[in-house]
């Protein structure tokens, strides 16, 4: 029986070098966004083009989207906030981009100084002109579980979202876990709602791992009927300079749990470990992901038993 | 309607402070010990009667079992590997021991020098006179979902343990993920098998968080049955200087999560938290459990908002 296919969305290079003090510098970004098609992931989310002034650390967007080896079967695409960030993405020859909103008010007026209304207002032109030009677009709704500001948000708001931004014409929406507070119980439910009136295959799970439960709430998205997970390598994200801020769940950790329980993610782990072990350096710090840190323990270990047998 | 109660086995006490590199002073391990019992967890094991040639951090056991501070409807518990380690928890008026085998030979052999059989045998002796005594005995099967030395473990092997310890008249058998390797297949397929001929609210699941997939098998495990969970405060074990060494799963994290689905497991956050601070000073270093740094993170933000509000 051949095994299903669970889609990486690698959110990395994008949400995770937003998060980290350090800035990569760009013949290592697209270093790392070459050795990440090369290890297997289908969709590469490379950069974002918001201003240098909000975001230093992806202030080479340009560069980075136009240079960045495109490899076959993979999906590259950029993060554009308005129709400025959709005319940088075309001109470096992005054939995906993403939109984002939040499902909290509190949250997109402090984020972005815009009410939900507002945002919508842009995403919906930009959603428009990016698929006049045959653009495939995916829409983030951010704080789906609860907003650092609001705490709790009503589930009622965000499937509003979701159908809003379907009707708008995007292809995918990624449900985030924006502060990493959510539990299985209200990812099962929150994706039952959605299922009641809508296709569960273009909805993807982007969860942080702030409280550890990241693993756990993919899992009960898996268990639901959700096929397309968000992570980035390393676990890069959540500085520890920046507290309060937390990384992405761990590429490496999705894929040894996927792979272990039958799922296809056609992800080699040693060259996606090739690139984390990069970026950790770049960074300057051991990254969260716990795959990463025990391969590299092992590793040491070897090391340690060939020099003491010689 | 009453929430369901989880119970949570705490054994950072035990198996977190044995794979530490520092020893936490008796004094500071008795404040733990009472710490945990007000944060409201019904079991704590709080240290291991082995000798201190081979775990020199638990070297203090003696002190530890006799005077620990007991707590009404706190069942406090030590680690026996013989008739002379019971001999001591019973000098120390313990009501409870655990005993422990693996479920691979190879495991069993490089750990004690003990086939598996000779292993049980030991272990019947230890259990029938604990028993005698009174003493509630728990057992361990570590190496459950795979082996450092043999990989894979034929789950008839650690099934047919299992009931042999229960043969043997121990009250709880608790399943090791020892290092880490279990995904949350496997743990369904290995409680839905025990399931056929066991009852399950005798069982616990022991998981290491080597590769961050602690708190996804305890979601299968909850979601197969098991009520009983092990972990240790802070994620303690598993120290940077011991390669391949992993922590149990964090008490924090897991009642997060458990709190969250609407669980019932009597634990107060914040006092844990207290624990787990302590003993980060004491062990010198930042301890992985996600909660515990998420909320620390929290206050020193706090804390320098206040500063500058001065």
């Amino acid at each position: 029986m051949p095994r299903e296919y669970i889609r990486i969305h690698e959110v990395g290079l994008r949400d995770g070098l937003q998060n980290e003090a350090a800035f990569v510098p760009t013949t290592d970004k697209l270093w790392l966004a070459d050795t990440l098609g090369k290890a297997g992931l289908s969709r590469i989310e490379i950069t974002s083009f918001v201003s240098p002034r909000w975001i230093p650390q992806l202030a080479d967007h340009a560069m980075v989207a136009a240079q960045a080896p495109r490899r076959e079967g993979v999906q590259y695409s950029a993060l554009v906030p308005n129709r400025r960030g959709l005319e940088g993405a075309k001109a470096a020859d992005m054939e995906a981009i993403a939109v984002f909103l939040s499902a909290s008010e509190a949250h997109s007026k402090k984020n972005i100084n815009k009410s939900i209304d507002e945002a919508l207002k842009v995403l919906g032109e930009v959603t428009t002109a990016a698929k006049a030009e045959g653009m495939w677009v995916r829409g983030y709704v951010s704080t789906v579980f609860g907003c650092p500001y609001e705490g709790e948000v009503d589930p009622a708001k965000p499937h509003e979202l979701v159908h809003r931004l379907f009707e708008m014409g995007v292809d995918e929406v990624s449900l985030g876990d924006t502060i990493g507070v959510a539990n299985p119980r209200q990812v099962r439910e929150f994706v039952s709602r959605l299922s009641q009136d809508l296709p569960l295959e273009n909805i993807a799970l982007h969860m942080h791992d702030t409280r550890g439960t990241a693993l756990a709430n993919v899992l009960a998205g898996l268990d639901s009927g959700i096929t397309i997970f968000d992570s980035a390598f390393g676990g890069l994200g959540g500085c520890p300079y920046a507290p309060g801020a937390s990384g992405n769940v761990a590429t490496e950790d999705l894929v040894y749990m996927l792979d272990g329980m039958g799922y296809d993610t056609g992800v080699d782990l040693d060259t996606l470990i090739g690139a984390s072990e990069h970026v950790a350096d770049l960074v300057s710090r051991t990254l969260p992901s716990k795959v990463l840190q025990s391969e590299l323990g092992r590793r040491r270990k070897d090391a340690e038993r060939a020099a003491r047998a010689r």
